[in-house]
């Protein structure tokens, strides 16, 4: 067994049948080694949008190791159903493209997979669209994929049980999605498929059908689902916690030095390249090399740098700008003083009530420091003069003593 | 409104939607009215096997009601999914049948429904075969048909129901046949279809994708299953209780002059088109001539003359033959005796316990009488001389004093 299959496990949450198995066929590691024949590794992408973050890259990332190792990419593009749309005409999601928006889509695509996939090497990257295949299948093949499952089996995916139980609509072509995706995998002869974990019963469909039509099913590798830069959720356009590949150098380099610090160990595995045990330990120092280290892989470390210089000017600008807040001077206040009556005197806010509201609403900070008592009260001016107070964002005055 | 569409109701289950309707494009006897554009009445016929019976006769004797009132008898030929057969391989019933054998099969159905089907009349009758459409259906094709029923909707149909509920596989290829079937109904542009009450579900299938393909939807009318001649249950060729169409005349007189009292005016409603009101009194009388009538119609009435002689002559050949049962002396029999030793000694049994079990099986008469208490005792002979003792239909022993 060779070494080194580092890169294989990195950032993996699971390889199934699990690893290392005394099954020589079902034994990973032993097929990778046997370079005298690639291993073709499938990995499926959607053309109904244009727009890839960093979340989509990690499967793709896992894609370049195993490119990297000497093994073919194949990326299917999934003209056939984008084509098609939702059926239904419910889904705003899966609306009909043309054969045209697809190739465009698809272009655009790939264009953001450039800097992570090897494009060049020969033999390293296939590029097929599934309408190849499935264009040709008719009824009698179509019940015969379908004969492979029972209602209870596909009941049985995750979000088809959810909805079944909670009387929600399943409309029944739903249930060959699964079967499409799989039977992509006998088409293209896959070894191993890479997905995210929510991939897994799709990625196992195609071993089933493989083995239904006789030939040696796959392996699946799973990836993690990508938290956002809120740290909360995954990352997604629609909650705009994203970095999306096309950003500019300074709006990724911006983004991502903000990561949270619960997740940077994370970014540091699924995004980058680099050995885990040696980051730096200011979590500051940290968040910058990540920023650097993604953003260069995007732009060039040229670029990258820059980027570092202008978010920090950047953010000194804004400390200059913080010196031209304008002023406003206590001398005319009867102390002891409401906090929602200084918002209001002071036109940070319209009235008293809206001073409440916002102190209500976490929006009021007097030097930084959130104020959510709606009634602070201030007994003396030396607790305040020399401090900002501010509401929102943008809203900013430094109180004065006289 | 025409007066007359007593042949409508004859023997009908259930038409939907209900009749009489005030909408006029849902009122069925208006549409039949208007002769001007003869209906097309749909019956879907199952090639795979190639004996029927009287039971399947039902509702094709409802198509030639159809058209002996002008309309048009459209017969689907189901040769395609029989073609495919059971893509689980798992049904025996379903076996996968050659181009060649399904054509054989369907010209030996439609010989068989040559007495009761109008082939003659010119624009009264049309075969189809489904595979003429449903070869041609694509991927694109059959994802519409699926999106147009949920998974919850297709469960609720009688069969799927209960096996869903008791874990049993149901494969997600049969939920295509109702959605085949349907597509059956658009292809031909069905005003009417036919079927058993069992068809209830796949044709309100058809209605609703007629809809969806924008075609006028289609009436439903459904026609009871057929009690077989044991009374008891469905006529079924398994269960040995039918009366095929095939069958020689003297052996579908013998049968059918056999039908159980409780079941003779369903018989006559379905099979006949004789009056019910003015059957004869004389329950034995009333078997005689449903036999005579049934055969009529598929041997012609001399033959069936014939036959009903025959069967005549066959029963008194039997009462003589009865004249003839070996006699068996209760001389040397010490009374008391039980039921179960007297088979026993007069060689209707091979043993006191064979005896008891025909008992129990209810297989011993004494003069007809079934006799199933296993301790049935007779205290004198007096009792039993001359009466006749019989284990099952062969074995008879007439009892004598000495």
């Amino acid at each position: 067994m060779s070494s080194n299959y580092h890169w294989l496990y990195r950032g993996t949450t699971e390889i199934f049948p699990s690893q290392p198995s005394n099954n020589p066929d079902e034994n990973l590691e032993a097929r990778l080694s046997n370079i005298d024949r690639p291993l073709r590794v499938k990995l499926g992408i959607d053309p109904t949008g244009t727009d890839i973050h960093l979340g989509h890259s990690i499967p793709v990332r896992k894609l370049r190791a195993f490119q990297d190792a000497g093994h073919t990419a194949v990326l299917i593009i999934g003209d056939f159903t984008a084509q098609i749309g939702d059926p239904t005409g419910k889904s705003e999601v899966r609306k009909q493209l043309t054969a045209a928006e697809v190739e465009a889509n698809a272009q655009t695509y790939l264009e953001q997979l450039r800097p992570i996939i090897d494009f060049d090497t020969p033999g390293r990257l296939e590029i097929r669209y599934n309408s190849e295949w499935l264009k040709d299948l008719d009824l009698t093949n179509i019940l015969e994929l379908l004969a492979t499952m029972t209602v209870g089996q596909m009941l049985a995916k995750e979000g088809f049980a959810e909805r079944y139980e909670k009387d929600q609509p399943i409309y029944l072509h739903e249930f060959m999605y699964p079967l499409m995706q799989g039977y992509d995998s006998v088409a293209v002869e896959a070894d191993v498929e890479l997905g995210g974990t929510d991939q897994k019963f799709n990625i196992a469909v195609g071993r089933d059908l493989q083995r239904y039509f006789k030939k040696r099913p796959q392996f699946g590798l799973l990836t993690p689902i990508l938290i956002g830069t809120d740290g909360v959720q995954k990352m997604s356009k629609s909650l705009n916690n994203y970095v999306g590949l096309k950003e500019e150098a300074l709006s990724m380099y911006s983004k991502l030095e903000k990561v949270p610090d619960d997740q940077i160990k994370t970014y540091f595995e699924l995004l980058t390249n680099l050995p885990l045990d040696n980051l730096p330990e200011n979590p500051r120092e940290c968040q910058k090399l990540l920023a650097l280290e993604v953003t260069s892989h995007y732009h060039g470390k040229e670029a990258a740098k820059q980027a570092q210089q202008s978010a920090l000017s950047l953010i000194s600008g804004q400390a200059k700008e913080a010196q031209a807040v304008p002023e406003y001077s206590l001398a005319e206040i009867e102390f002891p003083v409401k906090l929602f009556y200084l918002l209001n005197v002071s036109d940070l806010c319209a009235s008293s009530g809206e001073g409440r509201r916002q102190i209500k609403n976490g929006a009021v900070r007097l030097d930084g420091k959130k104020m959510t008592d709606v009634n602070a009260e201030f007994t003396s001016k030396e607790e305040l003069a020399g401090k900002t107070l501010q509401v929102g964002k943008k809203k900013f005055i430094r109180l004065t003593a006289d």
